[in-house]
């Protein structure tokens, strides 16, 4: 998708895949195959790259210390990437900028845990501090590398792996929200609208912009925030602020994404710059886009992979259902759960298009037939 | 561009192109480089294609029909493209259909242009019936292929090449109009609002969507003989015609074009469905997308090599100065007086939306510096 913001600048992409078969791998010309957890391997892809970003945030932080020192610019930078990719420097950082994040702390052990969860109990006063999100401080999403703990005996699971683990207290939210913004190397930035994401299962499922009901101050709360992390970390390119709107009307950080983010994805044919024509154009410091809405509602549903590998015949149902839906699929094989792709549907009507969106993502997944 | 509206539906293409520095061959990853003239080439390059189409009209007719006898699904088909290939083909057949056309005659040589004039000056009951154009009936566009002849003496150019010519009325015109529709195997259609083409020095300068102050039954009369001939000539996917509004307020073919056409640009970022999005999905036989306008106003200017080959650095300005623009670059060699890109614009307001686009098509090319 960054590929395709950039053809119209005529921006050419040379692309560092795990596998021929990536998605991108299958729509860029430029393709070197190869491990990204691998110096050698980075440092002769970068010969002859203007600058590098990315589309995730898992190429080791000191490999990327490393391009910067042989002179090759990275956009965001590892002193900004860092926040995205460390969980716990992420919540030290926010800590130290006064941004507000859930209650946390670093714990070793299933007696940590046990001690966090009953400073928890006297900050409430009462209960037993449970239940505790435990989460490994580096590799996790989608709801991979998280944990919800309802006593000490069920936190021995996260240790496992030999990873830290950030412990948190579960919020009592009453949505998600995400802030999206993006920072140039001037200086620059621009915030979208705050949306609302719904997740199920611990996957994002449908996002919503501009957050229905969300009151304004808040939001602007929300957006000022976004860009003062991205301006405090030294972010290059886009940031998504993943947030809690909690039950008291406060705003906390969930989780900091330093690329073009799935909450995003509306912008494609929402907005009037889409998240990826704005990292493109900040990642190569030009002048940003328009981050406002074109339209009142815009609605993205992601496509989850179903029980039918074949989502090409479900496009004639639902492009002849809706001659408005726009469908985005990323070329990946179809496994149960896998993000394929996603749906954005826009209107005036906000039900509208929820049920459009919807009824395209269920049905492309296979969940109805009809 | 037709290759940016196929991924995000998982479309792969293959491209046959002459260079491997065609635009199309920049972004495309399976290309192969190949004389679309050489039989041979076309059957090698159509082995595992599951359909072909085109982004201009001059593959061979024959050829085309020798690959549809092969069993490959050629869209438009031979038949149809005949049609935007060959001006004289075209004339007869929109006179068959009594589609309204300037007043033509294939001719052979000045003699045959004399006749013309006089009959020409006979209709009007009066004048020498002067000027009258000639058109090689093949393998002209923007301009070129094109005479408009004062007086017999000049008419000897055109004959030169031994190709044959088709002499037309120099119609007396208000405005030049497009009619864009795209058509499916289903026989499905969509037409996309009547757009106003401002030409100078014969090559498409701007184009407006809608057509500013057209009267609602012209525009209606205008798409439903667009929708005509493209289901009376059998067109598969995008079919582009040209039209002069005339002074006494009729409305007359000039071309045809079966591809994404200049004409249709605005729709990137002005249509609900683009239409390179409505031709890949006309050509796959997939339902067709809403073709309504987004905005109230959409306006394309084209960009032209000027005299500075480095475009990327008038991106500065232009993306500072106006956060909405759309710039859509070919990724061509800047030569002078070649379309290398466009920008669109959108919005409520007409005049800025104009000043905007021909303020950033004069910067790209350098006709403005500030």
């Amino acid at each position: 998708m960054t590929h395709e913001a950039g053809i119209p600048l005529g921006i050419r992409f040379r692309l560092l895949s795990d596998t021929p078969q990536d998605s991108a791998a299958q729509v860029v010309s430029d393709v070197v195959v190869g491990d990204y957890r691998d110096l050698d391997t980075l440092r002769a892809f970068a010969q002859g790259c203007d600058v590098i970003t990315f589309d995730h945030e898992h190429v080791p932080t000191e490999h990327l210390r490393a391009l910067e020192a042989d002179g090759v610019p990275v956009r965001p930078g590892p002193d900004a990437l860092q926040h995205a990719q460390d969980k716990g420097v992420m919540r030290a950082r926010l800590d130290a900028i006064g941004v507000p994040c859930p209650r946390h702390r670093i714990v070793s052990d299933p007696d940590d845990v046990a001690v966090f969860a009953a400073e928890g109990a006297a900050a409430q006063g009462g209960g037993d501090g449970f239940p505790v999100v435990l989460k490994t401080v580096r590799g996790g999403y989608d709801g991979k590398g998280v944990w919800v703990v309802r006593s000490v005996a069920e936190a021995a699971e996260p240790f496992r792996a030999g990873v830290p683990v950030l412990a948190e207290e579960k919020v009592d939210f009453v949505r998600e929200l995400a802030a999206n913004v993006v920072r140039s190397p001037h200086g620059q930035a621009v915030a979208y609208p705050v949306v609302e994401s719904r997740q199920v299962d611990g996957v994002c499922d449908t996002v919503i912009a501009p957050a229905p009901g969300l009151d304004p101050e808040l939001a602007l709360r929300a957006e000022e925030m976004a860009l003062g992390i991205a301006k405090e970390l030294g972010v290059i390119g886009h940031l998504a602020v993943e947030l809690f709107e909690t039950r008291d009307g406060r705003i906390l950080v969930n989780e900091l994404a330093m690329r073009p983010h799935n909450s995003g994805h509306w912008t494609m044919d929402g907005a009037i710059t889409s998240q990826f024509a704005n990292h493109v154009r900040a990642v190569l410091d030009l002048p940003l886009g328009d981050p406002r809405p074109r339209a009142k509602w815009t609605v993205m549903s992601n496509v989850l992979g179903g029980d039918y590998p074949d989502m090409y015949s479900a496009y004639l149902h639902c492009m002849a259902r809706d001659p408005q839906l726009k469908i985005h699929m990323y070329g990946k094989d179809v496994k149960p759960g896998r993000k394929v792709g996603h749906v954005n549907t826009y209107g005036d009507d906000l039900d509208d298009a929820l049920e459009r969106a919807r009824h395209a993502a269920d049905y492309l997944r296979g969940t109805i037939t009809e």
